[in-house]
This record gives structure tokens, sequence and C-alpha cells, in this order.
């Protein structure tokens, strides 16, 4: 029987923000393989990575114990700015879908980043800020990163120099402006402004970029810059763990009217959204009790999950990072310059692979730019909320499983994550509306010299 | 004594938003002037306006009886997607300006179209719909309009045909992107397809248009199509009328928490705004109670109030529509290519302008853009929200007030309107970062062009 009594928005109030993340692998049965230092090949310890990273976040990293981390108040104070972020029930797509479905989105779009990497942003920014640091570095791929951590670091008025990945330099002229209203530097990426940016640009100087390129980069201007440290919008425990809040949220408001999810859905990059919104239900399931259907949902042209290997690879491009386990397609592979360019990292955060390795994470699924753009512009009309092609991506998903429903009969509970806003995707619209959009697939051939870069790490069992 | 008890958010449950308008004329002890046919010059009935506007909205636009108008069921569902809009308490801004001053604000700009427009958009798509039309035409010139009219067009599937000022669309290529992702046709205006354009063009080939010309090409294609009307996104009086579920949500806000503004601002460029805001506080003052200080904010650029005169003058530039009395600083009158394309109009909301001259609306403030930008900037930095350049005039003037609290040590509480986000104006912000952004001050002989063309209607008692 179809519940009509939720209301559209379910706004939490701000004295149910909660008031700590929680950490997964706390409670996964299984730890992921631990990090490698790259020139040792030996686990990663605190001292191994706080040249790079702030000391505070370093500590949250490594932490596979606490299952519960309290959030800072000066992080709680700014959360209330924008937080809690409203649980949406789409009574206008399940109409237009005619679906016995009921479908929940949890829309982190509404603050001025436009996206959930605030969530992180905020908290990297105040250790770094807490530490005395000058600033950070970090790059950042569609630009939502990066304007998050702008906003983030012109709250505690620290510095913030951002590697933005050239072909989103270019695609969106109008993001670098808002990270400079916010007191940012942008550099695009492949830059002179490194050694490792030469060495890209010499081997092509055409070069789109990569976010593995521009995160070398962005590593190598912290470590070689007095009072900088790097920070990074997705991919670490730490921000997996900071992003929880999505899914704390999301979980209390849905219980308030008596649902549960049966399928938990979400875009996947480098995993931070997946990883924030399913947390707490994958607790569910990590911990013997009732659990959703999770799927993570990935662009065709950059498929780490259903075609990559789960293996140690370096994070980034330069390989001057340390190695994770991870699904990878390879640190040199660059995909195809797609329009979601949160969406074209090579490997996928250590968490969510083991997860999915374990069978916890249940399904991953890749779909092509066309049919996720019709999606959004579904979406959009309806829902009123024009998404960003991220986010795209879970909303067609979640479409496919509310068709499903229609064709069984079956009034299953789906929530996924609307990650974000594409207001700066206008371009990638554009393209879309004028019918001259590509899907690009990569072939065997291109995975093969991908995986060909992975090293041949033995490990100790 | 600084209440710190009110929350950062002040969010109103779905079930609190307002189920009628507040049609503030039916309170005003000095109606404003009629209307006047252009070709008889006596006041325009029902049948005058019946052949550009839609039935409904022809009798809400000459209704000065009915205190509160029913919102239609359709439309009340429609507002459940992103009503109540939340009163946010500026705490950062507070912080920032070290002022005992209690800041609110109102903000308007978390819907997709990303301005307060949507409100009165959907209402009169809905009436267009419900009179079986097959489409609506429309002007709009920063792009907030005719977003938000494409939206409410595509959830009702009725045609949009929208002209855009040529300055704005050319400043703005992803807003005319986003009208066409909901379905609309966008045409710069002065264009060819209407014979009021084609006479602006040979006039002045190089015209960057204005919103009173883009207003006559509209009309004219309303009238001159079958199935079609005009619609318009400010100044009348059905706007205000629609609009004053900001000013009703407001104040249930505010007044949960004890507060009562002691001033309400808000920029003004046609009047939808701060017309709809401060609705319900001047409610209170036309019937003799307690009242806030109302302050409008105009671009020294268009300074219509400041430096207008209050007179019968066309609504548009080519002198098509009936003649409203109202500020005005001529029909002619193109204002400089500031960068708050919204208030960029020659004239004001008859009701405004009553109001004003009556003494009921205490002040009309007209700043630079500079200022304007600065205000944006800061506010942007501690309050998280990048606002529109429109809204950014409101901030302004807010600023400024709770400057002069700090100086005189008076804990005022100020109320004002935020009304959409910036988003798509960073070419301006761009401007404004390198230092280039220039201010433009009409010249005394620039009005006096303009008064020129301003009717000499003799008024009966």
């Amino acid at each position: 029987m179809k519940r009509n009594n939720v209301p559209y928005k379910i706004n939490l109030t701000e004295q149910e923000i909660p008031k700590a993340w929680y950490n997964v692998r706390a409670d996964m049965k299984t730890k992921h393989r631990p990090m490698l230092n790259p020139a040792t090949l030996k686990p990663v310890v605190e001292s191994d990575l706080t040249p790079v990273f702030c000391d505070k976040l370093v500590a949250q990293e490594l932490n596979d114990k606490d299952r519960m981390i309290d959030i800072p108040e000066e992080v709680l104070n700014f959360y209330r700015m924008y937080r809690p972020s409203p649980l949406i029930r789409a009574y206008f797509l399940e109409k237009a879908l005619d679906t016995p479905a009921r479908i929940y989105y949890k829309y982190e779009g509404g603050n001025t980043s436009g996206s959930h990497k605030l969530n992180s942003a905020i908290a990297q920014a105040y250790y770094a800020k807490e530490q005395g640091l000058v600033g950070v570095t970090t790059e950042t791929g569609a630009g939502q990163w990066g304007t998050a951590l702008s906003m983030a670091c012109g709250y505690f008025d620290i510095d913030c120099k951002v590697y933005m990945v050239k072909v989103s330099s270019e695609q969106k002229p109008y993001r670098k402006a808002v990270m400079e209203t916010y007191g940012a530097s942008v550099t695009p990426s492949p830059s002179t402004t490194t050694q490792i940016g030469q060495k890209m640009l010499a081997e092509d100087p055409n070069t789109t970029g990569s976010l593995g390129c521009a995160i070398s980069e962005a590593v190598e201007a912290a470590v070689t810059t007095e009072g900088y440290k790097y920070v990074l919008g997705s991919v670490l425990n730490q921000v997996l763990l900071h992003q929880s809040i999505i899914g704390l949220e999301a979980k209390a408001a849905i219980e308030k009217y008596d649902e549960y999810p049966d399928i938990v859905i979400g875009c996947a990059g480098g995993g931070s959204n997946l990883g924030g919104l399913m947390a707490p239900f994958m607790a569910d399931k990590l911990t013997g009790g009732k659990a959703p259907y999770f799927i993570a949902v990935e662009p065709a042209s950059c498929p780490s999950m259903t075609r990559g290997k789960f293996a140690y690879d370096f994070c980034d491009t330069g390989m001057v990072t340390p190695l994770a386990k991870m699904y990878t397609l390879g640190a040199t592979f660059i995909p195809a310059s797609n329009h979601a360019g949160g969406l074209r990292y090579h490997g996928m955060s250590p968490i969510l692979s083991q997860l999915y390795h374990d069978g916890y994470l249940d399904e991953a699924r890749a779909v092509g730019q066309r049919d996720v753009f019709e999606a959004a512009t579904l979406f959009a009309k309806v829902e009123g909320l024009l998404p960003a092609p991220e986010s795209a991506h879970a909303i067609r998903a979640a479409i496919d499983e509310a068709i499903k429903c229609k064709e069984s009969g079956e009034d299953k509970v789906i929530l996924f994550g609307l990650t974000g806003t594409g207001y700066f995707d206008m371009a990638a619209y554009m393209q879309y509306n004028s019918g001259e959009m590509e899907d690009y697939i990569p072939s065997d051939e291109d995975l093969e010299r991908g995986f060909a870069a992975i090293p041949d790490i033995k490990e100790a069992e």
C-alpha cells in the first residue's frame, strides 16, 4: 500500500543534525587492505602520511576501531548554515513514471558549493586551520570539490590552491570564477608549476588532463611548500567518514515515516557520496539486520567497478601517492572527456571496493551519458531540480528500478543521492539538447593499456 | 538583548504554507490610479485586458476588494516542491560586521529557477493551462523570470516563448540553455520576429535591448498568435499578489521567535520581490498597527524611484501596453548595461509607487554596483550563499543599516529578501574580482531625455 502521508520534503531540525560521524570500517568484518608506502611497499603508518595530510585527518584515515567520531563544534556550526539537507519524496517523478515504487532522494545541492562535497571540505579546512597551516592544496575534476573547499577555506581564512583538470576548467570557466570569488587560486592541470605537470605536458602537450594527474600536482605542491598540506575530496576513508552525515540524516528522516529503503543508489566516482549515503544502512547489513540492496552507478566511459581490476594501485597518475587496494582501471587510464567530470577517476574508494568485493555492496552498474541526460532532463522537468551530470547517474538507475517495479507491481522503497546541481554544466545540457552528445565506451584494448600500468604487488596473507 | 535562541534556519512545515495570497490593495486607503487604455485614455476594464492576459489573471489584476485570494490546489502542490523557503538568521554576517543588529533573510533562491520568480510563474502557467491555452509569451531581463516560467510551463506542459533582453542573452548563454532544457524557445530582443523589434533594430542596430522593448515584443507575439497570452514577471498587481507568499511565510516564521522586524529591505526593479516580502507587514501599517521601516533598493544606473517621476507612462518601450501611474524614467530610457539585469526596468509597480508616494514605503535608496558586489562577496564568504546581483542590492542596504546599528548601539531587527543565486552571474563576479567593474550613473541630461517621452496625461480628480 502506497504511503501518501509523507510530506514532499522531510526536514529534520537543526537539533537533529548528527553530532558524530559514523565510521563504517569499525563494523566491517573484512577490513580493506592497508595502503602501502610506494617506496617500501610496507603498510603505511602515521609518519608516512603526516608529511602530506593534516595530523588529525591522518588519525581518522587510519582509524578502523571507533564507530562514531565526534564532529568538532566549529564544523557543526558551519553545518547549521546548510544542514540538515532535505530528504525529498519524489511524488512528481513517481507520477511521471506511473510506478508503485516510493522514491526518495537526499538532496545535497542546496548549498552554494552546489554539492555534498562541502560536508568534508569544511571538516578538512577546520583541521588544517586548527593545525596552524597557511593553506591547503587540492585537485578538482568537475569543480564541485574545488568550489566546496574554496568556500570552506574562505570561511576559516586559510589559503586554497586548486589544480583543476584542464578539460573541466575549459568547460566550466564560471566554476573557476566561483572559486576565485571565495579567494582560491585555480591552476588548470597539467600545469608547468610542478615537475609532474611538466612531465605530463612533455609526454602529451594536448592532454585534457585527469583527476589522477591533478592529484599528483596538488600533492607535489603541498609537500614542496612550507605550511601547506594536501586535502582530497573523495576516495579516502576520512572523506567517507565525513560524508556519513548524508546517510545518518537520510536514515533518521526516512524512519520518521516508518519507511526503510529496499534499494539505495548512489553515483560513484571516488565513492564519497555513495559511501556516505549508504554508511548507516550498511551498518544494518554488517551487523546482521535487514538491509537494502545497494547499487553503485558509474559512467560507462570510466567503469572502474564494472570493468576494472581489484588490485593495489597508485591513487594518482604521477605515482607519488601510497598504493591502495581498490577497483582500478590503472593510474594511467584517462577517460574520454565525458560531462560527468566528478566521475572520471581511475580508482574507487578502498572501503567501497572491499564492500563490493565481499558482496555487501550488491551491484555496480555502468550507464551511458545519453541515457543519463535523458533521465536528468525528465527529472529536472518533473521534480524542478536541475541535476549535476554526476548525480544524474543515480537518477538513471533509480528510474530504471522504478520502471521495473511498475512491470512487477512491487512497491519498493528506492532511496538515491542527489549530490548536486547542474548550474555549471549547461554546456553539457546544450550538447544533449542539440542531439550532439555522444557516448564513449572504452574498448577492451583501451582498458588493457591502463591495466598494464598497474604494479604487480605480492600481497602477504 | 540579543536573542540567540533562534536557529540558523527557521523552516516552516509544509502544512504551514499559506493557503491564500494576500492582496495589499484591499487595505490601501488610497488605491493606485487605474491603468489607462492607450487608445482611449480611459481606465481599463476587463475587456481591454483579456485579449492580452488570461481571464483569471485579469480578474486578479483588477481586484482591489478581496484581502485574501485562495491559492489553487495545483499551485499549492507545486509550492510543496520547494516551499516553505527558509528564513535564515544571518549569525555569520552579524559576527563579521560585529553589529548588535539581528539580521534575517528570506531565501528564495533554493529552487532550480534560482529565484522568487517561480512563485508567480507557476500561478500564471496554471491559469493559462486552465484556460486551455497553447502557450504563453514573455520577456526576461536577467533570465530569472524566463527560467522560472520555463519550469512552470514545462510542469504544466504548455508552450513558452521567451524574449530575452539581448545584453543578458549574451552575458548569460547558460540561462538560455536552462530555459531550453525546460522546453522553452528563447529569442534575443530586439528581434526581427515582431514589428516593434524590427523598428527598434532599424533605429539602432547596435542596441543592447531593454526590458521595456522585450515586453513590447512579447505582447505583440501574444496578441498575434492564436492560443497564446502574455504573462509578466513583475510590475503587475497579480504578480505582487502571488509574491505575497514570501512575506506571509517570513512573518509566520519570524513571529515564531517573538521577533518583529524594525526594518524591511528589498531590491526593487519592477517591485515583485519587495512587494511580496513587505505585503503582510505593510498590512500592519495600513491597519494602524506597529510596522517596520521599509526600504526599496535600486541600482544607481536605473533610479526609477529615487530620480524618476510619478506619472502615467507606458509599461513598454513600444508603447502598446496600457498606461500605469508609477515612478518612471520614461519608457524610452535604456539603462547602461549593468549586471543586475533584473533591475533595469524604467518603471515601478503601481502599488509600490503609490505606497511610496503616500509615505507608507518609507525610503527608496540607489546604490552603485561596485558597492553592491563588495557586499555580495562578503555575504558569499560568511553566509555561504552566492547572491544574484539583484539580491545583493538588498544585502548592501542591510549591511549599511547593520553598521549604523553598530555605531548607535541599537539592536534593531533587520529583515531582507535574498531573492536569488548568482550562479549565472559569474561573468559579473569575474569583472568585479578583476577590479574592472564600473559604476554607471545617468546624468540629468540622460534622465531628461527619458522624461521627455512620458506622455502628458490630464488626470480626472
